[in-house]
């Protein structure tokens, strides 16, 4: 019996160091990869393989399942969360069996809020534009500390736990807001009543929670009126939270004092491109990330060498158990 | 008796709603202030005062001290620490008390300190710089947690120790060199045996020790030669500390990976000056200042709302002792 190959696409530089650990864990396996996409046209690459390890935006084709399928292979994972890109009516019909990677560092989604939350709070980049102008004067660029902020977060997960843990290490008062409440941090009396109570108290207000309908644009005018002058609000979670036009005339009245965000709720077709040739598609956009009190990052809080190890080493663990014959880890069910 | 009065020089206008919460505390007490220095021809605006409230860099001459002495006026209360400024011989001629503020806010410094070796750790420069130019990509900049990081923090004083409660709370491993150990912290093993032994180990070294002569220069190409690769360097601190020149040759090599820096060797004439239509003084700085992977502030660690609140409180409670014929809490020894 042949050894087990398994051949992975997309490979990028920073997950190559990755990819190599796995191999060197796991001796026994053939490992080949290319940093070109899934296609129709790439798939004859993993010719001999016995599953592919993949990660693109790009779509998972009919065409491009069959063409694996026409090479026997079927046993697929994926290096991140998200099927939307995957025919699932060809992944059935040609009897895919698929993983992904649901958790692969919390961490750094929670630190990237928290980091960006105190350079709001800060000032940091108004201070950054001074000295590359040749400004080194300090004041009036004043900063307000951490720990004299009343931290609100909204969804008590891994991600929010995290974030809260940071803030209480500068010294935060942490008050905390969630539909379904963990045992642990209501012993500890972290939560308010409601979300109205959350407004009132808090000068920092973090969104972990998800895109269901109930929550889309919870951020909007009203909310934001209960809120205390001067409020920060950190949206690193989902874009169709925030109504991003009442944060903006928040922003516009002095209201709502700095704004952190990392997902945009149109995001989908400008993030992760380049437009520095290209007319830029949304002036909405453009104005808040001219903003100085304004932080944004393009959907890249997850972008971490701790996420990117365990997006490569689960799903060559989840792929090398399937063609083992055995039960992956975090199968997706369709 | 008429009611006693305090005349401040120099209240800017972050401060001004720290004088006025002062002045409510204290309604019996006569509170003026100007946004003027204090020199000779401005001494006579505190005619009638019996203590004034100082904070600049400008020399308090023999001159100056006469002119307030003239008046009737020896006790005079620093907003600040620094008392290099003041001429210690007229002091005494004209029979001063003088007081200063020694500790304001550690918090400030060391927040500041975690804040920026997080940007650095994540390349938040780099991102930023993306970003303005209308490039959204995220690959491949990559950033590093502060959870995974080994943090070395010389100096267990007041600052050294807050920075070492944030890095814990992103969850950083946290070790500590110094020569005057903290017996709560050796009780839980923070402490390593040698400097050596700490850049042996340390992904981030941060400095919070003071600038006395066997400190100069304790960063340096040999000190450097013995951390680890990709390290990333803090001083918050103390110029003198770093030899900026080892530190240069550590980031052009690789082996440095950041430096984070609030002070600088040769910063006295440079910092808290606007060069933007002069030409700047000091190519090196100049040089730190454009790369991405450093992070340089002018001195601007301590200026947050909390430190100003209780620099101006402090210096007008000080004041008000002194003024009443009490012992001061902190006292200038010359």
């Amino acid at each position: 019996m042949s050894a087990l190959k398994i051949f992975a696409y997309a490979i990028r530089e920073d997950e190559k160091p990755f990819v190599a650990q796995w191999q060197e864990d796991h001796p026994e396996i053939e490992v080949q990869f290319t940093d070109q996409l899934l296609n129709e046209d790439t798939a004859k690459l993993a010719q001999g393989a016995d599953g592919v390890v993949v990660f693109q935006q790009l779509e998972y084709t009919q065409k491009t399942l069959k063409a694996l399928a026409d090479l026997g292979i079927n046993k697929m994972s994926l290096r991140n969360v998200g099927v939307d890109n995957i025919d699932q009516a060809a992944a059935k019909k040609y009897n895919f069996q698929i993983t992904n990677v649901p958790v692969y560092s919390p961490n750094a989604i929670a630190e990237h809020a928290a980091i960006q939350t105190a350079n709001v709070l800060r000032q940091a980049t108004v201070m950054e534009q001074k000295v590359q102008a040749g400004d080194l004067r300090w004041a009036p660029t004043i900063g307000r500390e951490v720990r004299d902020q009343v931290v609100g977060v909204i969804g008590t997960g891994h991600i929010g736990q995290v974030f809260m843990k940071i803030m209480e290490g500068f010294g935060a008062k942490v008050i905390a807001y969630d539909l379904f409440r963990n045992p642990d941090l209501e012993a500890k009396g972290y939560y308010v009543d409601s979300l109205d109570d959350l407004y009132a108290q808090a000068d920092v207000i973090s969104l972990h929670v998800p895109d269901v309908p109930a929550n889309v644009h919870m951020i909007n005018d009203e909310s934001i009126a209960k809120m205390k002058d001067d409020v920060v609000i950190v949206n690193v979670s989902r874009g169709p939270l925030v109504d991003t036009d009442a944060v903006i005339r928040g922003l516009d009245s002095g209201k709502v004092a700095g704004f952190v965000l990392d997902t945009y709720e149109n995001e989908v077709g400008i993030f992760n491109n380049d437009w520095r040739k290209k007319e830029f598609p949304d002036a909405r956009l453009a104005d808040l990330i001219k903003r100085p009190n304004v932080a944004l990052t393009p959907h890249t809080a997850f972008y971490t060498t701790h996420a990117v190890e365990q997006m490569v080493i689960q799903a060559f663990d989840n792929n090398l158990l399937m063609i083992e014959g055995k039960e992956a880890k975090t199968p997706v069910k369709f």
